[in-house]
């Protein structure tokens, strides 16, 4: 399991007289040879990874690319070696729908982004409601203020995890992490949320090829119909032992 | 208090055989004249208010302006009427800041967005406390997948709650509505969230003129650094009848 750099990713403050542990947010800048591309608040650590992620998910790369933090600027800027996929300045989401900008639309652009996810692993629902107690959150237990990605083999192991006050760079940060290593697409793979199940999560791990996603929190209705268009199980509110399966049923068991 | 059309924050879907309800999350596009500014990811309803709310924040606008959905497109377009205070490609975030991309540079940014916050209100410790039990959260309850925004008078009275699948537009929904009420800056009203405080909720509070922002969750540390600097009072955790207060202790009594 990977979560080196983690201390990083809270302060202390004094609040009320008292010492408290408060988690970082700070922004970086990911920014592809000299061209600044996007800026995220995200809790320092393992910004290459993000980087990677985010590109990765956003299909402007399909392999890790060299990507280092500059030596100046506050440490908040990540330069990436391109060159990119395609121009990202001309973004073709919803402009290819048939319904301009609509749920459909953003159904359809991760379809072109995402190739077609295995039949399985199948798992049982027990090992799936107990994911979320499985993933090592130190940084929440101290701040109650990082959401965090998991990445699970199917035998429940967990293999890294990442946390970030924005929980879509935790999950980049995961994806990234993974691309690095050559082990992307993660068809053998469970990704696990600490919260909410929002469209881009499941945009990401359809992207990254992961055939199972499971949140803490609700699904929204868009994510649902994703998962359902992609093919990939969608498992919400797993806690107490229990888990609602969303889509995807044939790879749970039980 | 304002909550029309709530009912189009959720729909029912079938799961493991069953019926849930489940928080609607759909793309708005916010288009200026004929000018595309933004996607968001958002619950649909109260759209003219995030558009409103979303501009005001970011200083494009500083009035009320025109505002209303597309009439084709899925209603997933609201088209606002220009001109903007500024050029929105020429975003000045970060480029004027003395140590490049860093926390300083986005506090900075929103020092020249906001102007100066009242010396009160006033709250008692306790109230503070139990303004997220005050918070009308129907679309939760339902679906336990939407954020909520309110905007409570000193007495603890709800004036307006938004709810939405992002934390950000539901309090851009809230603002927007006291935007287009003439009602801002909002220097006798305190904002409360039930979710987490980051930079962004805390940027809006201050654009908008409100002197206290309260919290369900966790502060991240650059949540805190910005209530300082603006002289915001900043709650955490506020539930089970307890608050901590990061910032801005001048305006909490007991």
């Amino acid at each position: 399991m990977s979560h080196e750099g983690l201390p990083s990713t809270y302060v202390r403050v004094e609040r009320d007289g008292a010492e408290d542990l408060v988690a970082v947010e700070e922004p970086l800048e990911i920014r592809v040879d000299t061209r600044a591309l996007a800026v995220t608040m995200r809790t320092p650590g393992h910004d290459e990874e993000l980087a990677l992620g985010f590109l990765f998910g956003e299909g402007l790369i399909d392999r890790p690319v060299e990507a280092g933090l500059s030596d100046d600027l506050a440490g908040n800027v990540v330069v990436v070696t391109g060159p990119l996929l395609r121009d990202p300045g001309a973004r073709s989401f919803y402009t290819t729908s048939s319904c301009g900008v609509c749920g459909k639309g953003a159904i359809e652009e991760v379809a072109v982004l995402s190739k077609p996810l295995p039949a399985g692993p199948t798992l049982d629902r027990d090992m799936i409601a107990s994911l979320p107690d499985r993933l090592h959150q130190p940084g929440f237990d101290r701040t109650g203020g990082l959401h965090a990605t998991g990445l699970f083999d199917p035998s429940g192991e967990l293999l890294c995890v990442r946390e970030d006050v924005g929980r879509h760079n935790a999950m980049d940060k995961v994806i990234g992490w993974a691309l690095a290593k050559g082990a992307v697409p993660l068809h053998d793979r469970v990704l696990c949320v600490s919260g909410r199940l929002s469209f881009e999560l499941v945009q990401k791990a359809a992207v990254a090829g992961a055939p199972i996603l499971v949140g803490v929190g609700a699904p929204s209705s868009l994510a649902i119909e994703l998962s359902v268009e992609r093919g990939l199980t969608l498992c919400g509110f797993a806690r107490d032992g229990r888990v609602n399966v969303y889509a995807g049923a044939e790879r749970v068991r039980g």
